[in-house]
């Protein structure tokens, strides 16, 4: 399937509900690869994933957040993660991160899949790393859970984009 | 134009040179309106923009870069905030500021247009807001420097994909 990038853009909502079918391997390395491409202050990439498919550990993540159905309910969830080890700046490290993030939601918006971004989660970081064993230096930014959306309508609003310009200085 | 997501996350580039050519208003209004439908933590949208016209502003802003080149060859600059009166989560936040940016950058590669993403001028952020003159709650987060591009090979190189996953666990 191939929708523009404006239209994805606006038509990219949080799935919160999964079918049982599964994320074909192919769509899910496309999907870490297009955040691969996402720019960093310089270059730096400071990002690093770890895929979890293991229901088990799925349900413990799930156990982590009061978000807890759409992890039990999701088929991958990709842990992201801000690695200080490669950071040069902590605000620029994190947009960064957020660049890669969003070029993977895109992504799977192209690839007809379905994902949410986890912030509560965060609160629970300690026994997410515990639980994955990842090093010291990661800082967890978001879980991402995927997978196929069910069929149901789903809206989102923004403010004006006149709240969004403060101004223009001509 | 339309090109499609994949495409237009793996063939951007900064973009540092520009023509003299002016970015048309609607145009400016996409890419800003791109941006608009980032995601954001609590749908909490902690993002403004300033959008810089005058050229007297963008040599001043210019000034506050040693990437001052970047901003003088450019037709208008975006200086992107984080306005701390509507977050609630500092990471979160950055995150979304992150998301928000790249959906303007990719908006900008689908209109054919170049963007390049200034963080160095982080550095002199006091400067940057007192010639915009925002209110204090405001943390600049980037400048964007916006014009069509010239006609020139660009490249840029990424780790290995194998290097951002860190594990699957299966």
């Amino acid at each position: 399937m191939e929708i523009k990038i404006t239209e994805a853009i606006k038509s990219r909502r949080s799935v919160r509900e999964f079918t049982a079918d599964l994320i074909a391997e192919a769509d899910l390395l496309k999907i870490i690869e297009a955040g691969r491409w996402a720019p960093s202050g310089l270059n730096n990439q400071p990002w690093k994933v770890v895929v979890v498919k293991n229901r088990e550990i799925i349900a413990g993540l799930a156990g982590c957040t009061k978000y807890w159905r759409v992890i039990s309910g999701c088929r991958v969830c990709l842990a992201v993660y801000y690695d200080e080890s490669k950071g040069y700046n902590e605000t620029k490290d994190i947009l960064a991160v957020g660049a890669f993030i969003q070029n993977m939601l895109l992504t799977v918006q192209e690839l007809g899949l379905g994902a949410c971004w986890l912030g509560e989660i965060l609160n629970q970081e300690n026994a997410v790393n515990n639980l994955l064993s990842v090093p010291d230096a990661y800082r967890l930014m978001a879980v991402i859970a995927l997978g196929n959306p069910t069929a149901k309508q789903r809206s989102s609003t923004r403010r004006p984009i006149n709240e969004i310009i403060y101004k223009t200085i001509d």
